[in-house]
């Protein structure tokens, strides 16, 4: 049994931080609210979202899972205007969801869960560093990085307390550095990694400008990346695999 | 002889409804304003498009017929800023239209009236069903639609007194309801007919969203969508024939 | 020795008026502020272009001569937001160009200057007719004219005092008179030249629409358009060789 009442501008963030990683996905829907894991095809990026009931107008689930076409369910949120409330309810016998706003219902038929792409075991990590950034930041760091390489270090000066970028391309590179002041907050360990600009961008694209985002990072370690959504009812984990350096 | 002077923003809305079925029309310069006619290459939609002369700042005509290319005249009308005057002039001798944009003057070639495509006879069918609907809901259903099929079914249940669509994809389905509260008027009388959204989706972009549309249907019959445009002072009628049902 | 420190929109409309005729070029970084000349490979359009010490927030330079890539250049400066400041440094050893944005520095390689197209002559001509026009006017005469033909012809007429604009296409013609109250200023004096319509619509786009411009023109001859940038402590001077006349 699912029956639930969400504001479109919800639902959209919440799908729109997991179809960065994956075209479809399984979301639990427990009695407490929806749950999604997901990791994508090569392996290196996972996302864990959480949209608890109290983000709904209204909620009802028991504990089934549904497998849905993400680009799918956009495109049906995208058609609600701000503000507008979109209706989800489950059909069991038929296996299909059917999604009414405001007077217009749209009846999408639901993937077998059992053809998805299982879900990670998103492994528990003690990471040395941890920085609490805003989006804002991110997609600075992660759009200069872009204009130069295809892939991005991301560390932590532990003596000289400050987070840092840095992307090296053949000719031009790139480098910014915050320190405490210029972070929400700031937790000081070695830490350094190189990472795949695409994922990062992927997942930057999917996180609010104005977002929060505890950062957690390690010595060749992937780093994990945390953000509420829906005003605190909701929240996203992404988790990077580091690249392996060259040199 | 035509000589006259009309808002940008009048001209560009009637030239719309009109280039969204075809390139080329013949424009009608009666003495009490302008009119045009013209059905698509594949004969499935019509368009009856009226601007009286009241919806000009200064009209003078004679009963001539001019033909135009439709895309290039849209240009034109489209370097007017919100707001300017254009002016037209017929220029006998030349067969060439004088369009003047505040000291900018272009000078069209006309198109021989013969050479266009001969103007439909517009059927005067009675249908059985009425309803008045705003645009932006026209919007809505024919959006809704595209997303799981390429034809659209429009109806109204007699009993049920509601205006309804379906769209019936391989997988998915849309089906929007809109009663007598969801609408601005609605004479009830049994229809359902079947249409190409191709179709729909052309002449649905040249609806302005808030216009009041009056949607006249039957069983299997053609469906007419009538607005006014230039704040009353013009009419835009739209006929476009069923597809047959294969069921 | 350069260190300076500009707003960011000050340097993107100084690089956009060089930009559009050439994607690499030598900047003068003199005690008085920067200079470029620059003409495009066929050397139908050159630009000059100076932004004194005045325009920076800070200025220090003592004669050097960079090489750089335009577009690197603009990427980098378009990575600011409206009011932020950009900080330039040249690195004289290692020939690189730091630039600082609110904590994101970037390092760019410069080019040769040797390696660098040759800067033009800028020759001195003394054309009988001035006019002084808007950029908007200038923007409606180059986008009428784009609309039926390749090249378009600029003149004044001494005797009517009025500065035209023509565009003969194979069918369609484009004509716009702009007399003396519709211009800035008009010195006038007989001139009329054709032009590449290619070049002017590049000139066009780095002209502000409200930027007051000089145009000096002539008998078959280039046309020279000045205009001021960064609240008058700069300016951009465009020449346009003329196409031959083949009538």
């Amino acid at each position: 049994m699912f029956n639930a009442i969400v504001s479109a501008d919800t639902l959209r963030t919440a799908l729109d931080s997991v179809s960065v990683l994956v075209d479809e996905c399984k979301i639990h829907l427990e009695a407490d609210g929806l749950a999604i894991q997901a990791v994508d095809p090569a392996n290196v990026g996972m996302v864990d979202l959480s949209l608890s009931a109290a983000a709904f107008e209204s909620y009802e689930a028991d504990g089934g899972v549904i497998g849905v076409n993400l680009s799918r369910l956009e495109d049906i949120a995208g058609m609600a205007e701000a503000g507008q409330l979109v209706h989800l309810e489950l059909d069991e016998e038929t296996r299909k969801l059917h999604i009414a706003i405001d007077g217009l219902e749209y009846t999408l038929a639901l993937i077998d869960p059992d053809s998805i792409r299982q879900e990670p075991d998103l492994p528990d990590l003690d990471l040395p560093a941890e920085i609490v950034i805003e989006g804002r930041d991110i997609d600075r760091a992660v759009t200069a990085a872009d204009m130069v390489s295809d892939h991005i270090a991301l560390g932590v000066d532990a003596d000289a307390e400050h987070f840092y970028v840095d992307a090296e391309g053949d000719t031009d590179d790139v480098h910014l550095e915050l320190d405490r002041e210029d972070l929400i907050d700031l937790q000081a360990g070695d830490a350094h990694s190189l990472f795949s600009l695409d994922y990062l961008q992927d997942m930057n694209r999917a996180i609010p400008k104005d977002a929060e985002v505890t950062m957690e990072l390690g010595e060749e370690f992937p780093i994990k990346m945390h953000f509420d959504i829906a005003e605190g009812e909701g929240a996203a984990t992404y988790l990077l695999a580091p690249r392996i350096q060259s040199d």
